[in-house]
C-alpha cells in the first residue's frame, strides 16, 4: 500500500493513542487520582493528536509532516509526565509515547 | 495491559481506519473518480467510527460494545462498496473492513 | 447550505462536545476528583461521539441517523451522571447533554 | 464557563469543521469531481484539525495554542483552494476557513 511509506510511524501513533486512552481510564481508578490529574489531561490530548496524525499519514495529507511534528511535542510531554508515575499503565504509556515521539520526529524531518 | 481483552478488535479497528483513510486518498487519484464517490464517502465515515471504536475499547468505555456494534454495520457497508472496485486499494480496504466487521460483531456480542 | 436540514442537531452536538470537554478538565481540578471519575470517563466518550455525529450530519452520511441514535444514548448517560454533581460545570454539561440527547433522538427518529 | 475565554475561536472551529465536512460531500456530487480532488482532501484534513482544536480549547489544553497555530495554517490552505471554485459550498467553506484561520492566529498569538 502507498501509505506503507509511513507504516512504522502510523503504527507507533496507533499504539500510542491506545496506550494513552488506556492510561487515562486506569489513572481514574488509582487511589490517589489527584496526583494523576495532569497525566489524564495529557493522555486525552496525546490520544487525540496521535489519531489525527495516523489519519493524516494514511491519507498522505499535505500536512502530515506538520501534524507529526506537533504530535512529537505532545508525545514527549505526555511521556515525561507518565514516566514520573510507577503504575504499570503509566510506565507502558511512557514507552509508547517516547517511541511515537521518535517516529514522528524522524517522519517530520524527512520521511 | 487491561485493554488487552479487546486487543485483536482494537488492532482491526486501527488497521481498518488506516486502510479507509488510504483508500479515500487513492480513490481521489483514480481516472474515474465519479465512480468512486460513494466509496470515498463511506471511507470517511468508516475511518472516523473505527478510530472512535478503538478509543472506546482502549478506555474500556461503558459504551464500547454499542460503538463496536455500529462500527460493524459501517464496516460492512464500506467493505461491500469497496469490494465492487478492482483497484488494489479498494480490494485491500474491503478485506480490512470485513475483518473489522467480524471482530466488532464478536466483541459486541460478548467480549 | 444542504446540511442546514440538521442545523439545530449539529449545533447541539458541537455545544455538547465543548461542554463535555470543558467539564472533564474542570472535574480534574475539583478537590474530590475520585467522586468525579465516572463523570470524567463519560465526558470523554460523549465529547468524542458528539464530534463524530456533528461530522456525519454535516457530511449527510448514510449513517447519520444511526450515529445520532447512539449519540443520544451516550448523552443521556452523561447528562444523568453530571446532574448528580453540584459544580456549575457539571450542571451546565448536564443541560447541554440533555438538549443534545433530545435533538439526536428527534433527528434519528425522522429527520 | 472557563472555556469562554476561547469562545469565539471554538465557535469558528466548529463552524469551519461543519462547512468543510459539508463541502467534501457536496464536492463528491459535482459533475467534474476531478477538479475538486484537492478541495476534498483539504476539507477532510481541515475538518479533522478544527475538531481537534475545538476540543483542545474546550479542555484548556497545554497545547491549545500550538494546535490552533497549525489549525490556522491548514484553514488557510483549505480556504485558498475552496476560493478557486464557484460552487456555493466552496465559497461558503472558504469564508468559514478564513474566519477560522484568523481566530486561530489571534488565539495562538496571545489568548
Amino acid at each position: 500500500m502507498a501509505h506503507q511509506k509511513y507504516a512504522s510511524c502510523v503504527e507507533a501513533c496507533n499504539a500510542c493513542a491506545d496506550a494513552c486512552d488506556h492510561c487515562s481510564t486506569a489513572c481514574l481508578q488509582e487511589p490517589d487520582i489527584k496526583m494523576m490529574a495532569r497525566c489524564i489531561a495529557l493522555d486525552i490530548d496525546c490520544a487525540a493528536i496521535c489519531r489525527l496524525a495516523a489519519g493524516c499519514m494514511a491519507r498522505d495529507s499535505e500536512f502530515a509532516k506538520q501534524v507529526c511534528q506537533l504530535c512529537a511535542t505532545v508525545c514527549e510531554a505526555c511521556g515525561d509526565e507518565c514516566a514520573k508515575h510507577q503504575n504499570p499503565h503509566c510506565q507502558e504509556c511512557a514507552q509508547a509515547c517516547r517511541r511515537c515521539a521518535e517516529e514522528c520526529r524522524r517522519m517530520s524531518a524527512g520521511g
